[in-house]
């Protein structure tokens, strides 16, 4: 008999929060077409609005400045284009600099040429380097247009925080934009668009509970915007083209509102769950190598290798004993590739490394029986330097 | 009281079929990232791929042909690029000719510099210039890059099928490529990409009764493809990446599935009530203007001017006697513009023109209705020339 399954890879995706699956379900019928200017059109446009008001809420922003998109990678591609303006007046990007830790989605560098992007290195600590940075922006050409840096808040993979407001202070000594990748920082920090000093944020719905296929780009002003990537009918102020996914917005919404209520009760939680989950996984295997344990990470994030193990082969014997976690990211079409996280952290990427990330309906029980899985994996896996 | 609601809008967006309604509620918890390689994202993958091959059948193309999209806007400005491949040789495209008729998110001419394009007359019966077509194609200069021609199936507002199959010899003799914009002819004509000669074919879920937010970009063959237009986890093949709208994609799936098996049932009762509708329109106002009724249209739509009334005042008034009707597309926020489809045909746009759109739950008792409320506003309406 297969094993009941334990879920914890809430950093790929999340279940519906129930508050989102009511919300989903109240809307299952609420059909008309939000820009249509009769009553079934209107009812739609008012639940849309709502849920601009709650993701807004989600990040200190102000709901006029919230764009929904089809997800964070397409907001990604929204941001990250060389051609901005200012009202009317065109302005040019010169150059995308990004961190190594970034997700593909950042990575591929949306619109800019290929010639016109540049990596920020990591320190071992997976942490953006700040002299880099600063060295980078200073010799920056501002000829060809300003700079814009894209830095994620906490990484997908390892959960390590970045110094945002940090890295804000130099990029706007350098006159540059900032771009934070907030996807998964949302209900796991308290997140305020001005406090971080982002001039844009990314932030997606399936991460917090809510429906994949909402996601949003958040300015904090609006002044100066990227020119559309989808181009129509003029919907989200003419900044995103397309019949909105209402359904998966108004989800969007309903999880944004229940991660602000329930922030604090959840974090603690979970904190306590990945402590004890730590804590079991130490005493099954001291030599267990937990990645970004020493700087600030998220609570629900642990990023491990364990010597001996190869994560490709890890992963498979923990979904055989029906533990669905994941080898890095689960960003691209079922394909286990190198960690490009570890790999920026100066670490050996051979063993790779697996990922546990727990979510609001991790409960105790589930972390106990994690912890045995871990126990038996651990003990049946070849001596450190015979990896499997 | 206010009067029960009656929907007449299907062409602007339909309510979710109840076969795709119970798709959506049977994958509600089905919430695995199909990217993962453990068993909830294997579960999520294979009911993606069902949907995949439901959308292939509906269009008659080849499963391996179908990518998803957020929806139609995206997928047109995906295919809509002078930046195409083949294999991994870059193919230029040199300029984009679309109809007069075509939906903004086809005239907005996706990534195209507005100069690179160039707008394909058509006659007063709302039908493509064919001569005009073969001249343009003619003059095309070869030399920047091949010819794109895009030309919708079924128009929006009118429901006028154009002759695509003619218009494909004419854009295969100038070794161009065609584009076309199915959205509103899914389930109402039947499909076969090969027959009709597209290259490209574009269909949206919400139109069919499929939820909000999911389209797709279909293609006859797969060597000549668009630079993708979002970047990031390489998912669907690497030609549009971010994770995949699950639930949306499996109602687009179910719906697709019952457009197909419904498919004479429904056309032959929808083409019934209109005609019903229409005859009930003539007999109240013989001096309606009923646009394409000469030509070819598909059998749910009803797009017509009442001498003395203004589309917008006409909308309005339906809207108070309960009944959801549109006055042009319904694609931009609240805005009522002039249609630039009668424009197109040499029409005055003056008085604008409304339009009904039946769909597969429309009633026999809701046509006689809606009789009832036009004729009422038929005849409270300022005599000819004195447009309210």
């Amino acid at each position: 008999m297969a094993p009941p399954r334990l879920y914890l890879d809430w950093n790929a995706t999340s279940p519906l929060h129930p508050h989102a699956r009511d919300a989903v379900l109240r809307a299952l019928d609420l059909f008309g077409n939000p820009n249509s200017v009769h009553g079934e059109g209107r009812a739609v446009r008012a639940v849309i609005e709502q849920a601009r008001r709650q993701v807004a809420t989600l990040v200190g922003a102000d709901p006029a400045h919230v764009i929904f998109t089809s997800g964070a990678t397409e907001a990604a591609n929204m941001v990250l284009t060389p051609d901005f303006k200012m009202g009317r007046t065109p302005i040019a990007i010169g150059r995308l600099y990004y961190s190594a830790v970034e997700h593909p989605a950042v990575r591929e560098g949306g619109r800019f040429p290929k010639d016109k992007t540049t990596e920020i290195p990591v320190t071992s600590d997976g942490v953006v380097d700040l002299d880099a940075l600063g060295a980078l922006l200073a010799a920056h050409d501002k000829s060809a247009g300003l700079p814009m840096v894209a830095v994620m808040l906490v990484n997908n993979e390892t959960g390590i925080v970045q110094p945002i407001a940090d890295i804000a202070k130099i990029v706007q000594a350098q006159g540059g934009l900032l771009v934070v990748d907030a996807v998964q920082a949302s209900g796991r920090l308290k997140l305020d668009i001005n406090a971080l000093g982002a001039d844009f944020m990314i932030v997606s719905s399936h991460k917090i509970g809510g429906p994949k296929g909402a996601g949003a780009l958040v300015t904090r002003g609006e002044v100066l915007m990227p020119r559309p990537l989808i181009h129509g009918g003029g919907q989200e102020k003419g900044h995103r083209s397309g019949t909105e996914n209402s359904l998966a917005v108004i989800g969007f919404g309903a999880a944004a509102q229940a991660a602000v209520a329930e922030f604090d009760a959840r974090n603690a939680a979970i904190s306590a769950l990945r402590d004890r989950l730590e804590s079991g996984m130490r005493g099954a295997a001291p030599d267990v190598v937990v990645y970004g344990a020493e700087g600030e990470r998220v609570s629900n994030t642990t990023f491990f290798t364990l010597p001996g193990l190869k994560a490709e082969t890890g992963q498979i014997a923990f979904d055989l004993e029906g533990v669905a976690l994941s080898a890095g990211s689960a960003c691209s079409s079922g394909k286990v590739g190198e960690s490009h996280v570890l790999v920026a952290m100066g670490r050996d990427p051979k063993l790779g490394a697996l990922r546990i990330s727990l979510g609001f309906a991790t409960t105790e029980e589930e972390i106990d029986r994690a912890i045995s899985v871990f126990a038996k994996i651990a003990a049946r896996r070849k001596p450190a330097g015979e990896a499997a």
